[in-house]
């Protein structure tokens, strides 16, 4: 079992290099392949051994990438599968487990997903029980998607949504702004477009006041809950702990 | 504004320092002061100059801690309020703006958040939308974590939670289990204690079967949606990818 290959699905964490945790920069060092959508791949070039081969393609490519990865893993070869952000959450590593024969050859190297990255960038909209979802029904039924935003408006969730809209998809973003503004009134929400890279662009507003236009797919969403407030131009989710020891 | 002092609260991803980022280690190196929960600073000690003073305390010092930390960065100095995981979820961060009368030298340095490195342990229970949620009722009232499970429920939400069971709170994970079972019948299920460090233990198994005797506070455990299946031991909640593209 000595030369058995092994299949690493990877989170290289949100665009900037210094976010990418250190075992997951030592396995794309040691990989005898890489294989990633063209982007993320990028993102890692200065962490790429010259001996190393790079596999990458496009959005859509997902099945041929992890099957690659896949035969290449049964070949024997150390592979580094790159994917942004988390290697599970809106990711790869599901589709690996699925496809593979042999799920004990797969180690999954986990990194810091958006919907944390942008919260740095907006304040502390996140600090508990919250909500991830994703504007895309693209692999989810759309009448599922609805479910959820009533579920973000019963528990009064902070809401992180990835994928908040694209060029095809304008309608969604509108619709559950619309629907948390109902159930909740105006609360405070705020967006990063390319978290990370050297386009970041940040702003915090209120749900009234969300320009849709500004947002892409390159965007997180953090819509606050009804505890969430402005300070300073940052959101702030208090966990109540001013509350508890105050006197 | 040259001495102007910085309060830096990072994220140290879970147990194991190589998934601590190069930017958090940074911060830790370069500070003049460095504040936090015993074990979270314990875990980066290899991190820690010399002439770097370290001011520790244990649960429940969360305020003192905070305000340690702005008082010395009032003074002109950098200060590092380290925190385990991610630096917002269930973290310092929004106590930190809370408190801080100079929102401008705050900046927040996200980290790996214990949903994912478990999940990552489990196999890819989390793929694509979820919920986060904490059992503990020492911050949030006990009757808006009830409407919480229910939302769960309502959106069909992979769900990690956070802070099972301690030895005095062990009736709200019984009673989350049996209302998922209620709605959504014997869910794939399973936890991992001590993530990343040492004692690590990782079980996969179902709603039904789970032992709670076995849950403490240092355990996350993930519950799967009704699409989630465990395939070889593993964990696996389908994004729908393979039924996509099939033909």
């Amino acid at each position: 079992m000595e030369n058995r290959g092994k299949l690493y699905v990877i989170g290289n964490g949100p665009g900037d290099i210094s976010l990418t945790a250190p075992k997951a920069a030592d396995v794309i060092k040691n990989a005898d392949l890489i294989c990633g959508y063209k982007p993320y791949v990028e993102q890692i070039t200065p962490l790429i051994n010259a001996r190393t081969e790079v596999f990458t393609n496009g959005m859509t490519g997902e099945m041929e990438r992890v099957q690659v990865a896949l035969e290449h893993c049964a070949k024997g070869l150390k592979v580094a599968l790159v994917c942004g952000g988390d290697a599970s959450l809106y990711s790869m590593a599901s589709l690996v487990f699925e496809l593979s024969e042999d799920v004990d050859a797969i180690e999954i190297i986990p990194g810091i997903t958006s919907a944390l990255s942008a919260s740095a960038k907006l304040g502390a909209p996140v600090s508990d029980d919250m909500v991830i979802l994703s504007m895309s029904d693209l692999l989810t039924p759309w009448e599922l998607i609805r479910k959820r935003i009533d579920a973000v408006n019963i528990g009064d969730f902070v809401c992180a949504i990835y994928n908040p809209r694209s060029r095809k998809r304008t309608t969604q973003l509108p619709y559950a702004v619309e629907k948390f503004m109902t159930a909740r009134g105006d609360l405070p929400c705020g967006w990063v477009k390319n978290c990370d890279r050297e386009d970041e662009q940040i702003c915090v507003t209120t749900l009234r006041q969300l320009d849709f236009e500004q947002i892409d797919m390159s965007t997180v969403v953090i819509v606050g809950s009804t505890k969430t407030f402005i300070k300073s131009g940052k959101m702030v989710s208090p966990r109540g702990y001013t509350e508890k020891y105050s006197t």
